[in-house]
């Protein structure tokens, strides 16, 4: 089979060890011939792909990013007939199956385009761990890595300062990195955006931490909000240079927590880093599974379907299983983790 | 409650993550007071222990090794009565529960104890990954990134030598690291004990690779016995040193493999750094969520049960479905990594 | 002899190896007993001291941060007599030396001290490597090895969005840290404080790269200010919240490299994670060597003097060459960066 | 001009860098063109090489290995007439000068070509950090960061079980590797091969750290032979499989430790690892540096000369006063380590 393959939406550790088991298994085994999109979508809608025959993920396994470099366009953009355009490409390039590697907007333009008639077949992303019907997706096991990693160096230099460390990680509208990294990192309190702790009851959780001798160590999901924020306390207006009027929630916090207890406090906002980068093996081992079992999927006539990770075994689900399906933090994994606040 | 908390066999790194996991739950939710024993069952024959107050376990997650000291003993040694050594030890000093940590042999001397009414639970470790009843043990998932992390370093060797770079992992019996470390690393070839290849088949995925322009990588696990091995290959003899005559495995196929095919070959034994060191935050948040997980179960009178993963979720399982139960590599994990060798 | 320690202003990996190295060679070699002062000056003026047998440092080396605890406090403050004090409190406690480990700050303080008849001796401390009279200080390798690495991670991210990403490191007043991890990342700009680009000039070379293909790498230092920034640019107001109006210079710079250019652009502040955490092997090998010789230093009566890095050796120095003197980098140093910038 | 690059001996972190550094600045600064040959001298010989435009050399500083393969080829091999091969391969292609990255042989060859008449200049090369006139060569700094690492995971693993770890690493003729990650690991004692201890003097070691509680680690160069080694000890005959007989200097000491003192004793060879994988920021600035002088050197006339780094300059010097010349750990250093044994 002639199949062509893009990663869509935000960069994730891993996307390339999908593509390098996806091409090698389909060459060894079915003999099929790859082609890349550039930049997700925009390279089907564009015509703008490159030829992935095997010795073009040599080596790719390991690597961070994407060698199709990943966009958030989509064939569906302003109304367009996305299928027709995508049906198009496919006839004048005699492409019989599309693999799509993306999170939950790629997901649904897969799904959409597969109740449009094409043949596609998805491979969920998520650095953020936050899509349904998959138990992990690749990337959340290489960010989690990251963030212990600076949480214990930010752990250690607050201990030598006698300082509350407030960390911000990953995580708009859920809290899976902060919740992982924090247990990882003892933190001494974890503000999660599903069950948004007040200012008070994390300055309670501070000082429990404080009168113990300890450097209280706190880490906050980006996309927590106080659940007693006072008015224009998340202020997101710009100034005339451009620049946001505050900084991210760690660096609100910071200063109301020293200000409420006379505890010398410091944020620190990790961001980018924590996509970007080698994935860790487990992330390489995970994505090269789901690649191989993505290309089976194909050959297997699994359109409108995706692969997903079940325990320990690589199954596949329809899109629509995990499209417009927020896999939040449950309140069983918080309580299990508040225990061991303070 | 008073409960004993004891790791015993092998080290593993996150034994300190369940040993904090335990005391931080105990102490906050039950008040409970712990002991731990100086290596293993060492510590509970010879009344030998620590006191585990909240502060004796601070920091301590993110440490490898076990700061209870680990050791091969146990109470049922040299026909002893075992259940009686420990039950005295119990009544002296008002233990009410034994959270044991440890792997096949520690799990079934636990089960022995439990059935001679002694209150214990379990805590599976094996960094092997070879204990049945849960999804992924704490300690392999490190182990795997070690490994993964020294093949990366070795392949890129090989790469700059033109030479084929034969690297042996830990796994006596079962080949879970071998598997996991080869696929993240993208070698050509993994020989496992489940599944043994003869010489012939590893040198003709090594040719494969060199053929098409790759430095070779083989990646052995500590057990794997070549199906045609010649008689004395594998000599366990020591010489008047007390040396043993032979390398490991891999020191015994690098040359085979030169002296056939002609190419450059090198072994690495990769040894003990894989058991040792600082957890990753994966092992940390398993290793704290078991422990956690085992002082709930001494409260809900589990004795006689294990904790487990089981996909995303912590359970508890009869200690019998654990002990004596070899979890290998099954033949669909085989496959769906030999389809990428070569 | 009786010697006391301590370590002084920020934090920096590499001061419990100091400590290590000074408690050993000062036990074995010459059966010194040693305290160490907590907090830096202040356990001195408080009276406020550890005792430091051998085992007291057992494994520390590798420890990030400083068992002794650091602070910024010192026995002038507020016109108080600081020899006497110290002098006092020496006299009460039959110390023949002290040992201070610390910055600028910390040195001066030493040298006003021995000026005034204390027999102090120095070990210089900065991670930002800004200290005179030693060619290199500890902690400042591992600076450079952690942002290395969170560069690299920024770089692959980069390349996937094709973004310029622009990342802040530590550095007030010298740009060492920006210079090494750039130039190790391949940054296509640096901006040090010591030489102020432009913003246009900054524009020119991220223009360059990115004509080029590249996804262009920006690093700053803290200090950096644009040379031709414009009024209200750098704006330390804060806001009602006791917020700063702005964020750090990356954060500045990023949207105006993206309004200028039409390239998309983001910012990461790598903050406190640069000075936390185990120190690298380097580290830990200059700061043992600077410890064993700083006792050596006292027993030769090295007062007045510290001990520092030349090349390969470890001499020492009087204070008076290290203190208020800057070591920025050379206009040499920038020229030999600026060629690869682009 | 048109300059030819080769990498010649042994594989080592950061060459890619020297070869980066190179090619940007001769782009940039002189318009020059590089050509690089392959696997070392075999590429002059055999006429076969890459063109290496600037953006060959894209984001390689921090890929280990080498882009240009090596060897072990020298063109006087076989008493060939080196400097006629080479002279005529530079006449047939115009090019200028070459530029040569290799150890000890591939600047003994360079020099012998230098005197008959051949525009060479050279870097030096060696992970074993053993070449003189030049304070530190690239990869050492790597090669000491992993054998730290690895020792630091050895001596958790030998605490938890009370065993002495006998870790050898590399270093043939020089035991610089060996001091430096064994005094960063806080080995209890260092085999070099400068100074021999005898297994005596070894076995009082560790049994001077055990009596203190101590798990002791040793760490000794692969080429360290002990004092007092006994007839055969060190026996290099193969059996009939083309295996040696023996393991390395450390799988023969273990145990003779647990022999003499009773002490439970494990032995790991670091092996290839170390001089594979990624190089550290300080060798890729070290590398950087190196390269970016190096092309000044051949601008500059300076064909007979090497560069290197001298303090925190980097100079360069004729090629003779390297050659031939063993920088082995000088007494001085050894006492310094000595005195932390134990």
């Amino acid at each position: 089979m002639k199949i062509g393959i893009l990663t869509s939406g935000g960069d994730c550790p891993g996307l390339n060890a999908v593509i390098r088991g996806v091409v090698i298994k389909g060459d060894k085994l079915f003999e099929d011939e790859f082609i890349g999109y550039r930049d997700g979508w925009r390279g089907v809608i564009d015509n703008d792909y490159m030829t992935l025959p095997r010795r073009r993920v040599r080596g790719i396994g390991r690597i961070g990013g994407t060698i199709l470099g990943t966009s958030r366009s989509n064939p569906f953009h302003d109304g367009e007939d996305g299928a027709a355009i995508v049906r198009r490409h496919m006839d004048d390039n005699d492409i019989d199956g599309i693999i799509a590697i993306g999170g939950d907007g790629t997901l649904f333009t897969a799904n959409r385009l597969y109740e449009a008639g094409i043949p596609v077949v998805g491979v969920p992303k998520t650095v953020d761990n936050d899509l349904d019907a998959t138990d992990y997706t690749f990337g959340f096991n290489t960010a989690v890595e990251i963030a212990t990693e600076s949480l214990d160096r930010l752990r250690m230099t607050g201990d030598s300062h006698h300082r509350c460390m407030v960390a911000e990680v990953m995580g708009r509208s859920v809290g899976w990195i902060a919740l992982h990294s924090g247990m990882a990192a003892g933190a001494h309190v974890i503000a999660l955006p599903e069950f948004p702790l007040t200012i008070d009851e994390i300055c309670a959780y501070v000082k429990s931490a404080w009168d113990r001798g300890r450097a209280p160590l706190v880490v906050v999901a980006e996309g927590y909000v106080p659940k007693d924020a006072p008015e224009g306390f998340m202020n997101y207006e710009l100034d005339e240079f451009g620049r946001p009027r505050f900084g991210g929630v760690a660096e609100v916090l910071a200063p109301l927590i020293e200000e409420r207890l006379g505890i010398e406090s410091r944020a620190t906002v990790l961001g980018h880093i924590q996509r970007g980068g080698e994935p860790t093996g487990y992330d390489r081992v995970l994505a090269t599974r789901l690649g191989t079992a993505a290309v089976d999927l194909v050959h297997n006539n699994g359109f409108g379907r995706m692969v997903a990770l079940r325990g320990t075994e690589i199954v596949d689900v329809p899109l629509t299983e995990a499209i417009n399906s927020l896999k939040s933090v449950p309140r069983a994994r918080w309580e299990e983790a508040k225990v061991l606040f303070g």
